[in-house]
């Protein structure tokens, strides 16, 4: 008897999982795998519950990892569900529905019913791993790097690993993620004089600056893109002062940039970028610029090669198309897994993901559970 | 007996005449101006007091006006007065107390009593015209306009005018102001398309296109200044854009403009540079800005000559200071006069004004009565 991914879905869905909650779906995922000859292990840290999963022995050579998510967003607006955001309802075409149908429960399914029968089925020589976190909706902290930690802590080790993620952008197949940019912000706030705007010489208005400083930002090419990844790109989210006089100078204004970067950068490097042009333009107006700075992740990319080729080959295989090798997107915790060992990530189609009425047709998780189930027949072969 | 004007600034501030309730202040000043031989026309007009008063002979050819106002700006915080805002308070260092002290209820006090007392001891040969209004501080838009407007229908007509605000810095008798420059205020929208940080190349941001028309504007140099005025000057009052969101791109972003400027200018012709910078940055960037416009007072001189020369003359006479004679400040009625009849403003320090603790040295009225008595007898000598 095979494990069934759709069921599997269906009752993780059930489980109200919202981030940081656990809901019982790490609970019914270490009762499967437990029954399959894995050894779990619950790595609980700061409110945020995570599954340690192994099939096989511990620093086997080939050791090939899974990791993925169990967490949701919030539902939003419950009303306006078609079906009930934690029903798992299946309708008459196929299309299952509810919170985590695409991101990601219908992943971590996938891969947890393909690793249970593969060993049942063909006992590698190697070990399995399943990394599966409660929380990387959130903030992050406490979930996969939680993980991570705990795996170096125990000697436990991937020596590969797929992020389940959804990556596609509308077809089954047609893209894998081989890196992410990097991402950060910086908020800005220039400190001048404040006055009347008829004397504006007893005054110091801070806003020229701003001004000129988010022109030579928004101005400046970072760079060209590379072979693997687009151009980076800055954006300036808001400028805000909340003046409503016409006739007063303000004292100061705030500012905030996104920045999304390539390898060719480094949230340092960028850092140290913004710093050199705020202390420019201060001098040159004679104001004050404090700068402040979150990197939410660094540029990473696992090169073309053995892992991506693996991966390629099944999804050609099982759906007659050849996924690009992309760059492109937000963060995931692959962020955290690169450091680990080569990550790549594949999943099914994200539409809906975040979404009110997110769905999931139920062929594309059937065809999800076969192509992992052939990444690892080919991995170990 | 010689008219108090002291005792009048005093009876002046009990009226609770905050812009634009009229308080008694007008009525007050009626009798007084009735009971000296004055013609007294109420002039009202969309809920506001206005009172034109004349002595002598309707279209005389020599005619001269003054100007003032009897409403105030409100109190504040009444609390945090050290004598109450409406108490017209002498303290034993000679100190009058109250809302209006210095703007500008003691100015009205000290030309009323001048005129007063001038046509009973020495009638001239000519008019004088008190065109007293109730609404400078708010709208004015039914204040001195009204009485200008009542006054050309009626066949009433000033050949020369004093607006007495306060206009000396911090000495009695060291500025007087013979123009203004010109205000207006510029509100900018530029409206873009929203998207996500992460893909900017499928939004349109406004904000650089933002800061570029900002640092344009901010770094323009309009003028160098005349021999009469300052420079032009441009201030931006704020930028804003209220996007809490780091991820996302926003759609729109505004800005307001401040500008002084100088006779090199008109309203119209800084409108017309503004909507050119605009239409530029727009064109560059991709973007639609939206303009809208309020013309608050457009730049006027009376030339230094015969008027000034006598205001200065009283001046000097009365204090041995030689004033200034000066075009800074924001605006005052004498905007409206210019279009009238040539006009200077004269009045005593106002560095309380507007502020908690508006207040006057008594000596201070009754010096500016003793210099507006010596321009009555000079002008008609």
């Amino acid at each position: 008897m095979t494990t069934d991914p759709v069921k599997l879905t269906q009752d993780l869905i059930r489980c109200p999982s919202v981030t940081p909650q656990e809901g019982g779906a790490l609970v019914l995922l270490e009762a499967l795998l437990s029954g399959a000859g894995f050894t779990c292990t619950r790595v609980d840290r700061g409110g945020v519950s995570n599954l340690f999963a192994r099939w096989g022995t511990k620093g086997a050579n080939k050791s090939f990892g899974f990791n993925g998510h169990t967490d949701v967003v919030p539902v939003g607006d419950e009303a306006a569900w078609t079906h009930g955001p934690f029903s798992g309802d299946i309708d008459e075409d196929g299309i299952l529905w509810g919170r985590g149908a695409t991101d990601m429960k219908s992943g971590v399914a996938a891969f947890a019913a393909a690793a249970v029968d593969f060993v049942k089925d063909t006992p590698p020589d190697g070990a399995i791993i399943l990394a599966i976190t409660g929380d990387e909706e959130g903030d992050a902290v406490d979930g996969t790097t939680a993980l991570l930690d705990w795996m170096a802590e125990s000697g436990e080790a991937m020596t590969d690993c797929l992020v389940g993620e959804p990556t596609c952008p509308e077809t089954m197949g047609e893209m894998m993620k081989i890196g992410r940019r990097g991402s950060m912000t910086a908020w800005f706030e220039v400190t001048g004089v404040q006055g009347h705007s008829a004397y504006p010489h007893r005054a110091k208005n801070p806003l020229p600056a701003m001004a000129r400083l988010m022109d030579r930002l928004a101005s400046h090419e970072l760079d060209q893109g590379t072979d693997h990844f687009d151009a980076s790109t800055l954006a300036i989210v808001t400028i805000d002062t909340g003046n409503p006089a016409s006739n007063v100078i303000p004292a100061r204004t705030k500012a905030t940039v996104n920045i999304r970067f390539n390898d060719t950068h480094s949230g340092a490097s960028l850092t140290d970028w913004l710093k050199a042009e705020a202390d420019k333009v201060a001098a040159e107006f004679g104001v004050g610029i404090e700068m402040k700075v979150k990197v939410s992740g660094e540029a990473f990319l696992t090169p073309p090669g053995a892992l991506s080729e693996l991966i390629s080959r099944a999804v050609t295989a099982q759906t007659g198309v050849t996924p690009v090798l992309s760059t492109s997107g937000g963060t995931s915790d692959a962020r955290f897994v690169k450091s680990h060992c080569p990550v790549v990530e594949f999943g099914l189609v994200g539409q809906t993901m975040h979404q009110v009425d997110e769905r999931v047709p139920v062929k594309q998780i059937e065809e999800l559970k076969a192509i992992y189930t052939r990444i690892l027949r080919d991995y170990f072969a």
